[in-house]
């Protein structure tokens, strides 16, 4: 069990056996993953390639080749607002189970707990666990909490955005179903590298009005889940398992 | 917020105020629903229309018709394996929010514990605090705990087939995904009433094979939720996520 970081290349990145990392990708890699030099990760082609690399400055060494079965040929990072109480280990749970590939809790304006750093320890434990029994390839990223504003740049800072969908969650507003706006875009010429999908789901409550504006000003697609009010733990499962199922082979 | 048990009809059996049950609803709501003479029940036509209703012999008294905005316009049942522990109170609370009409625990070959009556009173006081958190117009019916075999019987013996989906979930085998088989009936002949779901997860470890022969004699189809093996808690609230997304106006 792997519990290495992934992220998307285009295959044309690899050449010779090194991948020559966008610089978006080296800020990704370097910031938000927080490796360093001669730190592995995978690369993923979106085409069902997978390579063990590891990290040598502006590219990455190419280790080898991986045999990947039950993962999705899609990441999809979910931005989730921490709920009250010990709810978020379901979340990080049944999330790792649909086959999500980072997660990154965020502090809203209606978040009132900053978790401590044993919580971080305890989702990332729950997350290998939940790997290993779903029969994943590969454990999750479980990112550190961030107030939500900087979680809206570090997940999208590193995106091509002619290849991701960034969605966010809102009920009792007349937004679009989720089911409607998911794109299929099976057919991707070969520059475009691996399809990407953020979706973000917010506190008890909902998210506030500037949140929800600061959202779409960074690309993001307000959607909703249904016509019932979900809770802010059984969100994240429902989104996951709808978009989820729109990318499975 | 109402606690009243639902069941589908065909418009052409609501005449001038009274609703003519056919000989399996009558079943349905004396044996399986346990109503008795005088007891109310929601009636619906599949088409947006809701009825108070009130059984009376071989028909029902019309008492009121109801306004719905949060219900879904189909019927769906959740067959679930009893999981060990705690684990259903969420699956309980989850599938509720998300709009589930009616869940009937079974016990399976590899379920291991038979619950107490204790139990019953707590799935059904979940379901309620569930129902009003979500903003439903009903609650959904829990239904006492019976063996797989009577639960196959019990649930499809009320079905019009013409109408009806079954479903059972199982990891592990070659099955084709749900989403590729859910129908959308959408454009449904006035004498054919409410569209009817069933699906069934199963325990940890799966359905034995005997089961899943008996249910695929029942006219289950046989389905998979991905690649990736969910708990026997989390795969009712993917399969529900889908269905409900599915049936969504």
């Amino acid at each position: 069990m792997s519990q290495l970081q992934r992220i998307a290349i285009a295959p044309s990145q690899f050449q010779q056996g090194q991948i020559l990392l966008t610089k978006e990708q080296q800020h990704y890699l370097g910031r938000v993953l927080r490796l360093r030099e001669g730190d592995r990760f995978i690369a993923m082609d979106g085409k069902g390639k997978w390579w063990l690399a590891q990290l040598a400055g502006e590219q990455a060494q190419v280790l080898e080749s991986l045999l990947v079965e039950t993962e999705l040929p899609v990441s999809i990072t979910l931005m989730v607002a921490l709920p009250k109480g010990n709810g978020f280990d379901e979340v990080v749970r049944c999330c790792t189970e649909l086959g999500v590939t980072c997660i990154a809790p965020v502090l809203s304006d209606r978040t009132l707990l900053d978790p401590s750093p044993q919580k971080l320890e305890r989702w990332r434990r729950i997350a290998a666990e939940a790997a290993e029994q779903s029969e994943r390839s590969f454990v999750p990223t479980i990112l550190e909490p961030v107030a939500f504003n900087t979680g809206l740049s570090l997940v999208i800072g590193h995106l091509s955005f002619a290849n991701s969908q960034q969605y966010i969650c809102e009920a009792r507003a007349e937004f679009p179903h989720l089911k409607h706006c998911l794109q299929h875009k099976g057919q991707m010429t070969s520059d475009k590298g691996q399809e990407t999908i953020v979706i973000a789901t917010g506190p008890e409550g909902g998210w506030t009005t500037q949140e929800i504006e600061n959202a779409i000003a960074s690309g993001f697609q307000p959607v909703s889940l249904g016509r019932r009010i979900l809770r802010a733990v059984t969100a994240p499962v429902v989104a996951l398992s709808l978009i989820t199922a729109s990318c499975e082979v």
